[in-house]
């Protein structure tokens, strides 16, 4: 068993670098934030023996030699940054996690023939460039290297310059590395196993995503002297597009997500009809045809809406992943794991994106996940008991001992 | 008759400070741009042998004197200040507009028992620093000079602090000066006149206006994995009150508007459900019974909305004015003067608020209004003929001789 103390002090010492303004944490990607604990976890890789390679993308990979030269290395990891008002568990649970597992395995001398690499996925959140999941993104061939790059945050830098400003572009090629397996802890971010009274989700599938940005384009013009009848008023459209969207999620019960939680308006003055207004749709399924039936229905229901009041619309995918089916003989040894080690356990259906659903396109891959509190997540109050830490870490240990072969 | 190319001039030479991004300007009170044109303003009015006085909110007095030691000045001015994405013309069209018809009095030597002071008010447009008219407001005894001190644009800084920052804080007292009238020309920012075909609008009244701005408080959660049922989404109940501001506005036709141009989301991320919306609500009428009613409406309306998403709902009204009936020996005088000239004229209410609006608290006051294209105003697209300019800038230099006693 991990030792349930060091774990949870190291997930205190990181989350004092980047506090948030409520008790959580602000540790975008890239921000000299990022830099900061990026650095406390190098040192503590180098603590535990571990050596670290980093890719053209920032991700970084620290190992523990395996027995067998020849053989390919599990690697376990998430990643360490946060949403700008985020909790201190999503993500930094898996990378401290796969530490403590290393720790672990040092402290008892045990050898596996894979070696084991803990690794922090660069740009997890897509909260400062979207999308999310970009760095294993481009480990699994589904983004381009300049894809990536040239993504941009809000204030226009671009995640190519911010990547080398904080000092950590290495020099790996990235997706060179070949994986034996991919394993990944992670706090559900739902309420269902708090809700079922159960310490591990064993994670079975991921669902699908699609981010619709959407630009209206309205006029601007006056409050006060514009009579209603000559309006193009991009807001009202975005208006009738969330109901729509949010009609459309409750209609697709069970089994699906929508909502939308980034809007811009512009000029975004009191007295100003706006000129534009940018938002974001966020829907999700486990089931791929119902997704992209959603995403129709929206487009088709957000295009009406928009013609009826003269709006202009665009929309742009900035955000997709397929739903993913993880890997039977790892998710059985997450089960097993569970089973042997007495923690009560159910099979989950990832409500969130994680770095899993891309690994799982270039190597066999699942999740491990413990509850959260009122299933509360990309929020301050995010919170976690240091026994589901624990129960959920022992079982990652477990399942990794067995596919890097003891 | 006042010289249109030299208007014409003035207007372009102030509109190359603070440039927009699209032809128009950005020049909001308190700003470095702000302070610019104050000193171009400053040197015309040297130039045309005015004496400037400046009050503790900044706003700019610039006198030409008269005959008679006893008699109280007739103003005449607008403002400078523009939206963030704003016209030439809106405000400045007033103070240029003041300041040709001084310089053509100078031109012809006239001589006027009344002094004519030519006047640029601080923060009309209260785009940076809610509400509007925040200057002609402390001055009619409307607000303190504490309450404006106060008031904080969206990055905190102070109305007090900046206006010190730009050096425009003057030393009389805000409101000392007595007015024996007050005249204000400003484009109409609506399509009646340019749709009735009509010169000249003789402003009669001004409509009512309350800005509420609504503080909703969700609960940010994961969009991915917190499912619909356990959602309380402010923003959801955002876009319901925007339909349900857009309905109570339709059922108020004739003679009301509703909307909102302003919406903040937070944390703003894609993939969180927003912790809080906040948003404004600017709603306006001719008929007091009718506004408030409208806002009563809105209020109720929008508890109702809340409560049952479980969304938690303050707000605060941000802006207020009571709907204006301007003096009717004024309106006279604009009418006449329009006749006179043989001008199209026609009444109008005012749609927008305007300076006047809180100098007709403190003294009889009305406004004349010339067409802008399409109606379009707060847009940088913003438009007027010279010939419009011209003839508006006539009119208020035959009502001011009028009233000033040539
Ligand atoms: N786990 C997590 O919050 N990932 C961010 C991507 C997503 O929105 O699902
Ligand atoms: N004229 C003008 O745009 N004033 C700003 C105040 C308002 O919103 O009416």
């Amino acid at each position: 068993r991990i030792d349930p103390a060091r774990l949870w002090d190291s997930l205190m010492e990181m989350a004092k670098i980047g506090p948030g303004i409520a008790g959580g944490n602000n540790r975008q990607t890239l921000t000299d934030a990022d830099a900061e604990g990026r650095a406390l976890f190098a040192r503590w890789c180098e603590a535990a023996g571990l050596t670290l390679g980093v890719d053209e993308m920032g991700t970084m990979f620290a190992a523990r030699p395996g027995t067998d030269p020849g053989a390919l290395p599990v690697y376990v990891g998430s990643h360490l940054d946060t949403q700008p008002t985020g909790g201190k568990y999503d993500g930094v649970l898996g990378v401290l996690g796969a530490l403590e597992v290393v720790r672990t395995m040092n402290d008892l001398g045990i050898q596996t023939r894979h070696p084991v690499v803990v690794t922090n996925w660069t740009n997890e959140e897509g909260a400062r460039f979207a999308p999310a999941m970009l760095a294993s993104g481009v480990f699994a061939g589904v983004h381009s290297l300049d894809y990536a790059y040239g993504r941009r945050d809000p204030e226009g830098k671009s995640f190519g310059e911010e990547l080398v400003r904080i000092g950590w572009k290495g020099d790996e090629p990235v997706g060179a590395r070949k994986m034996h397996a991919y394993y990944e802890l992670h706090i559900e971010q739902g309420p269902i196993l708090e809700a079922e009274g159960r310490d591990i989700g064993v994670v079975t599938h991921c669902q699908g995503l699609w981010w619709l940005e959407f630009t209206l384009t309205g006029r601007a013009a006056h409050t006060g002297s514009t009579p209603m009848g000559l309006r193009v008023n991009a807001g009202l459209a975005m208006a009738r597009i969330l109901e729509m969207v949010q009609r459309v999620a409750m209609d697709a019960q069970p089994g699906a997500v929508g909502g939308v939680g980034q809007v811009q308006f512009s000029p975004n003055s009191r007295n100003v009809l706006p000129g534009s207004v940018v938002f974001t749709v966020d829907i999700r399924s486990p089931d791929q045809a119902k997704l992209d039936a959603m995403r129709a229905d929206i487009e088709a229901g957000a295009a009406t809406i928009c013609k009826a009041l003269g709006v202009g619309m665009e929309v742009e995918a900035v955000g997709h992943f397929d739903p993913v089916t993880f890997a039977p003989e790892l998710v059985e040894a997450v089960r097993g794991a569970a089973e042997r080690l007495g923690y009560s356990h159910m099979d989950l259906i990832s409500g969130a994106g994680h770095d899993a659903c891309w690994a799982a396109r270039v190597a066999p891959a699942t999740m491990v996940m413990c509850p959260c509190v009122g299933g509360l997540s990309h929020n301050e109050a995010e919170e976690i008991s240091q026994d589901w830490a624990a129960k959920a870490t022992d079982v990652l240990l477990h399942a990794v001992l067995e596919t890097a072969d003891v």
